[in-house]
C-alpha cells in the first residue's frame, strides 16, 4: 500500500506539467540509439502515447538509421561518394524509401498500436506533405576548387502541406512521418529528418520542437558531460558556433532549431536519446533535461 | 535523475488505467474524514483535477458535516427529535442549505480552482437538477407502536434533471453539487447525499460511483480491517445483510450502489476516504482498494 | 372577446420592441425594494423570463439586503465600523456569503423556474468568474488625518471570467449572479452589486445595464419627482455631480453606468424598482421609463 | 404610466402561452376575407410575425381569391364547366399560377418583410415541393349518369418534398407556399389550399394546423352563431356529417383536419378569419376561439 | 467499344476544368434567343445541372422575353412611351411580375428539376434579396430639352440581400432568380436582368458572371463575325466605347461586366447564347468562346 | 467548334451517370496488368480522380506484382514451396511489405496527386485496419494425405477497423490501401488483395466493388470471349463453379464478390482492367463492360 500512496503522489506531482502542456502540439524527431535499442524504443513511443492520452498531440518524425545500410549491402549496392558526401541515385533512392516508409514507419505505427495508442504512418508524398526541389551541395574537389556536386535525390523542402497531419491528430491518432519528399515530376527525394521535423513544426504552429539525440545535449565544455547548456537564446548561437562549442553533426540540429523558432515555434530541445523517458523527463520534471533553445 | 526516472515510470505504468478510463463519467461521494482532514481533502480534489486532464469526467457530490452543526448552535437552533431522528424543520433547512450551498460548495469550488482545474458548483435547485417530494419515516413509539413522523423538509428525488452537469462536463469544468432539491411548491429538500450521488451516476450514464467512507469497505469480519470484500455481486448484497455483515450506516451506502448499478452505473465502489489519494489508487493499481460493488 | 381583442393588439404593439431587442443581452443589477415585496419579486423574474422567451438574454445580478442583516445578528456577530464604514472580517464575510450565495441565490433561482424559465445559480467562485483584490478605504480619522482602514474582505475585481456565464446563456438558461468573488489564495471577497453587474455587463458585451434602484432615476430637482432626467449622456454626469445632482448612493451607480458604457455596453439605465415590471415598461415602451445614461 | 403598466400585464399573461408553444411548428392556411380586407390581412401576416418573434415557426400556406377570378375575366378567358365543375384547362392553369406565385405570394411576402419578419416565397415546384397526379371528378349527367370528369389541370398531391421548407424555417425565415404542385411531366397543377396546408402540415410533423375560413367555426345549430362547438374529437366528424351539422365547403375544410392529425399533427384548428388577429386569440387565451379538432 | 472508349477519354479531358472550377460559384444571366429555343432551352439548364454536379455552383438570374409582351397584349395593356422609353406603370409592373416570378421562373425551375438538379426559384422580394429605388431617366423632348422622365416602375439596386442565394447554394440547389425588386413602400420594381446579375455576382464573391446574349461576342469589326475579341481587359473598355466598337445594347452589358469585376467578381463572360452548350464549351475547353472580360 | 459541341454533348450524356452515383463509395481493386502497363495506369488512377471530382468516393486496393518478385530476386531470396504454395517467411514478408508500402502504395499516391486529386497512402497497419491472424492451408503430401501446411506470415482479416479510411475519404482524399495486415503481437501478415477490397468495400458500406483483372469478365464459354456473361445473380454462382464455368484464378475473385454482397456492397463487378478506362465504361454507359455480380 505504502509502495501505492507513492506512485499516487507521482501522479499528483506531474499535474501542474499535465496542465502546462495541455492541448499542446509537440514534434518530436526520433532516431539515434532511441531508434535501435529495444527498451530506448518502447520508452520513446509509451512517453508519446502517455502524452497524448494526457492531452497533448505528439507527433513523430523519424530518422533512417541501420536499417537503410543493411538493405542496400543486401541488395548489393554500393555507395559512391562525391567529395566526401554519398550520392543518392535512384536505385539508393527506391531502396532508402521502402526501408523507411514500407519498414521503420510501420514499426514504429505498430508499437505505438500496441501499447495502447492509435497511429496513422504518413510519408511525405501523402496528400503531398512534402513538397521538395533538388539540394545541390558545394564541395572541395581534390585540386583544390569549389564544385557544385550533383549528389542526386537528396531534396531540400520548398512547401510543406500540413493539413493530413492535423487532420490525422484532430482526429485522435498519433501521426508517424517518414522524411521522404516529392519532387515536382513526382520523383522521390530524400530529406534530412531533423530538417523535416524543424518545418513540421512550424507549419504546424507547434508548441515544442523535441530533437532526440545521441549526446547529452550542446556543452560548454565538450570534454565535461556535466558542462550541459540548460537553455540558449537564439542570439547566442551564432557565437558559440563561432567558438567552436557547437560543432560537427550538432550545427544542422541546432540550425532546425532556430529555424523552427524563426517559423513561430515556442522552443526546441535537444535531448539525450539514449536515457529513457527522456521526453517524459524533460516535460515533467522542473529542471527539465538536455538543452533547451529559445527565442 | 535516477529519482526522475523513477517517476517516470510511475507515470508510464498509469498509462493502461489512462486508457482505461478515458472519456469515462465517475460520480465521487465526498464526505467524512476526507472533507475535515485538510491534507485529506487537497488529496481527493487533486485526485478529481488530474482525473479531468487524463480524460476522464469527475462528478463530486458533497455531503455537509461538522459545519452544519457549528452553525446550527451559532444560531442557537436547538435540535427536535422524533423516534430518534432529527427533525428538519423550515428553520433548520435554511441554515442546511447555505451552509451546504454557500460555504461548502463553494469552498470545494475554490480549492479546484486553485489546484488548476475549472469547476463550477450547482445546487439541486440550478436547472432543477434534483426535484423531490417529502420523505416519511416510520419510526416506533415509546409504547411500541409503529408510526409515521412528520421530519420535515427532507425530502426523496422524484426526477433527476441532469442536462446542466452534461453541460458543464462538456464544457471542461467539473461539477460540484450541494444535496438539495427542490420541490413542487419551490420548497428546499435536504437529500441524503450518498443517495444522490447514486441518482446523479445513473441519470448520467456514469461508469462509475465512489462512496467515500471513513471505513476500509466492507468485511467479512467486522473485527479484522484485513478481511475486506474486495469484489461484492449485487446478488450477495441480500445475504450479506441477512447475516449482520453489511449494517448499520453501510446499509444505505450499498443500497446507493445497488440502485446506481441497476440504473445502469456500470461499477460502484466503497473507498476509505481516510486514506490519501484513494480514488487514484482505486482507478490506477490493478488490485483496487475499498470494495466494488457490481453486477 | 372585446377584452381579448385588446390583448391581442398590446402584444401587437410589442413587437418592435421584441424586434429591437432580439438577440440582445441585458444585465440586470436586481435589489432594493424589488427583491423584497413578494409582488415586485415577481414581476422582475417574470419580467426576465419573458425576456428571454422573447429572444433576448437576461442575467440578473443580485444584491443582499436584508437578510445578511438578519443572519448577522441571528449569530450574533455585532459589526465592527472604521471611519463609518463596516468591517467585513472573516466571520462577516462567512455569513454574507453564505445568505448570498446559498439562500438569495437559490430562491431567486427557483422562483424563476417556478414561473416556467430555467435559471442556473453562480458565485463569482464557480469557473473564477469574478477575480477579486482587496479593497482599501480612505478614511477620515477623528483628528481629521486621512487614513487607509482595512474594511476587511471588501474586494475590487481584477478579472472577469464570464466564459461560465456565456455557456449558461447559450444552452437556454437565465444565469443568476451572486457578487462574492475569489482572491488569489482563494478567500471569499464581497463585491459590490452595481459594480459587479456593470462588470459582467462590459465583460459579456451586452447591450444594456439596468439598475434597479428604490428612486425614480436621476432628478434635476431632487425635491421634484416629475424633474426625472430621461436620457442622460456621459459627458453631461461630471457636471451633475459636481452641481450636486448626483449625489450619495446615486454617484456610485452612476459610475458603474459610465464604467460600462466605456467598457462597451450600449446603454444603461437606471430604474425605479418600486414600479411593478419596471424592466418591461423600459423595454416595451417609446418613452422608457427611470433615467438612461448613454454615449 | 397606469396605461403602460396594464400593458406591462398583458404581456406577462402571454407567458405560459409563449412557453407552452415555444419550437412548434404551426402551419396556417391563409384565405377567406383574411386575404381582402385589409385590416385582416395585417394582423393576419403581424401574428405570423409576433409568433416567430416569439419561438414558434409559423408556415403560411395561401389561397387564391378574387384576384384569380378578375385575371381571367382580364385576359377575356371565359370559364367552361362540367357537371357544375370549373375546367382548369392550359390557359387557365397558366393565369391561376401567376396570380397565385407571381402576385398573391410576393405580395404575402413583401408585407410580412415590412411588419418585420423575414419571409421567402414558395411554389410547389421549388424543390419539388409539392408532386401531384391528375385529379378526376366523379359527376352526374343531366340524365342521372355517373361519369368521370376531365376537369383538367387540378391534382392531387402524390408526395411532400418539405425539405426547402425546413431549411427556410431554420434559418430563421417564414416560409409563404402557394398551392401549386407540379406532374411528373412538368406540367403545372392546381391544388386546393387546404389540402395543400394539411399535407404540408403533416410533412413538417407541426404541432399545429390553423385553417381560417369565413364562418364562426363548426356550429352545433348552424343558424346560431354561440352554438359554436369548441372541442370536436376526430371520431366525432362522421357522424356530424351524417347529422348534416358539418356539411357543404366545411366538409373537405374538416376532412384535411382529419388527414392531417392522422399524419400526426397534434390539433388542428378551424378558425374565424374574419375576426382581427383570431390565431393570436387561439394561441394566447384559454378559452380559444373557434373550433378544435383533434384525436 | 470504341465509341465508348472516345466517350471516356472526353470525360477524362475536363478533368483539368473541373478541377479548376470546383468549389466556384458562376452567375449565369440566363435571356435571348436560349430563353425561347426549345434545344437551346433544354442545353443551358443541362449545363448548369451538370456544373453543379461536378462542384460548381451555378446561379442563373434570367430575363423577362417575349411572354411579358405576349401577357401585356393579351390582357389589352397599351404601352406608352415617354422620350422613347417604355413607361411601366402600376399595371405593367403587375404583369412583369407575374409573367417573370409565377410563369417563366418557375419553368425555369421545373426544367432544371426534371434534368435531375434541384431547384429553387427567388424573386428579389424573398428575404428582400433586391432592394430597389426609382430609377429617373433623362430624356431629350421633342423641342430638344433635357427633361427627367418618370418612367414608372424601373428601379436600381439599393442593397441586395444575398442570404437566403447563398442558404439555398449550400444546401445544394440551384437558385433561379427573376430580376424583380421590391421598393421602401413595398412596392415591386423592374430590374434590368443583365444589371441584377451582376450586382448578385458581386454580393456572392462570385469567381465569374456569365452573360448570354444573341451575339458572338464583341468585335473589332462589327460586320466581321470572325473578329471577335476573346479578351478584353477592363482598362480597353472606354476607348472601346469611344471608337463605338462597344455599342447599343453591348453596352450596358459590358457594363455590368466592370462593375461585377470592381465589385470582386474575378472573370466575366459575355457568350452567344444561340450556340448550345455555350457555357460547357467556355468552361471546359482551353480556347473558350466569346469575349471575357477581366482585371 | 464542331469537334467541341461534340465534347459537351458526351459530358452531358454522363450526367445521368454522374446523377446516379453522387456520395456513392466505391472499392477499387487495382491490380494485373492495369498495374504494370504505364497507359493503364494512368487510365485507372485518372478514372479515380475524375470519380471523386463528380462526386463519388473511390477507395483504391493495391495488389503486388512482379516488383515484389523482383526485389526478392534483388536479394538473393530464393522461394520456398510447401505442397505447390509459396512459403512467406519472416524475411519475405519484411521484403514484400516494403515493396508494397514504400513503393508501390506511395508511387500510386504520387501519381493521383499529380493528375489532380489528393490521394493518403494507408497500409492496414495504420489505425490497426487489417487487423489478421494466421492463415492455414490444408495441402496434399506426396504420399497422398492431407496436411495442414505452415505457409509462414500469410494471414486472414479478423477485423476490419476502417475509420482511418472513412476520415480521409471525408476530408476530401482519394484512400490507396497497401494489402498487409497486422497480428496480436504486431507481426506482419500478408493478406490476398482482392480479399482486401472485399473485405474493406463490406466495412465502409461501399456501394460497389469493383475487381480489375486481366480478363474479359466471366465466360459462358471459357474458349468465347464473346460469351461474357453481363449479370450474374449470387445464386447462379455455385452452379457455375460446379459446371468448371469459374475456375482457376477466378474463384477467390468471385467469392470476395459473394463475401461482399453478403457483407452489405450492393453490386460488384469483375472487369478487364486491360480496356482503358474501364471503371468509366463501366460506370458511364448503359451497357457496362465485364461482369456484374449481384443478389
Amino acid at each position: 500500500m505504502l509502495k501505492a500512496l507513492e506512485r499516487a503522489s507521482v501522479l499528483v506531482e506531474a499535474l501542474p506539467y499535465i496542465k502546462k502542456f495541455y492541448g499542446k502540439t509537440v514534434v518530436i524527431k526520433y532516431g539515434g540509439h532511441a531508434m535501435i535499442n529495444p527498451e530506448l524504443k518502447e520508452a520513446v513511443l509509451t512517453d508519446a502515447v502517455l502524452m497524448k492520452y494526457v492531452g497533448m498531440n505528439p507527433v513523430i518524425v523519424h530518422g533512417g538509421g541501420p536499417e537503410i545500410t543493411g538493405m542496400l549491402k543486401r541488395v548489393g549496392k554500393e555507395s559512391r561518394f562525391v567529395g566526401g558526401l554519398r550520392v543518392t541515385d535512384a536505385e539508393t533512392m527506391e531502396i532508402v524509401e521502402m526501408v523507411l516508409v514500407g519498414k521503420i514507419n510501420k514499426e514504429i505505427v505498430t508499437r505505438i498500436n500496441r501499447i495502447g495508442g492509435r497511429a496513422v504512418g504518413l510519408s511525405g508524398k501523402d496528400g503531398d506533405l512534402f513538397q521538395a526541389v533538388k539540394k545541390y551541395r558545394k564541395v572541395r574537389t581534390p585540386d583544390g576548387r569549389d564544385e557544385v556536386a550533383d549528389i542526386g535525390f537528396v531534396g531540400d523542402i520548398s512547401r510543406v502541406n500540413s493539413g493530413i497531419v492535423s487532420i490525422v491528430i484532430n482526429e485522435g491518432y498519433i501521426p508517424v512521418v517518414a522524411p521522404v519528399a516529392v519532387g515536382a515530376e513526382g520523383q522521390s527525394y530524400n530529406i534530412n529528418a531533423d530538417y523535416a521535423a524543424g518545418r513540421l513544426a512550424a507549419a504546424l504552429g507547434a508548441d515544442k520542437l523535441v530533437i532526440l539525440t545521441d549526446v547529452e545535449g550542446i556543452l560548454a565544455d565538450r570534454n565535461d558531460p556535466a558542462s550541459i547548456i540548460s537553455v540558449l537564446h537564439l542570439n547566442e548561437v551564432a557565437s558559440l558556433i563561432e567558438q567552436g562549442k557547437i560543432d560537427g553533426g550538432m550545427i544542422p540540429k541546432v540550425e532546425c532549431c532556430t529555424d523552427a523558432l524563426a517559423g513561430g515555434v515556442n522552443t526546441t530541445h535537444i535531448l539525450d536519446g539514449r536515457v529513457p523517458h527522456s521526453i517524459l523527463l524533460e516535460l515533467f520534471t522542473d529542471q527539465g533535461i538536455g538543452t533547451m533553445v529559445q527565442k
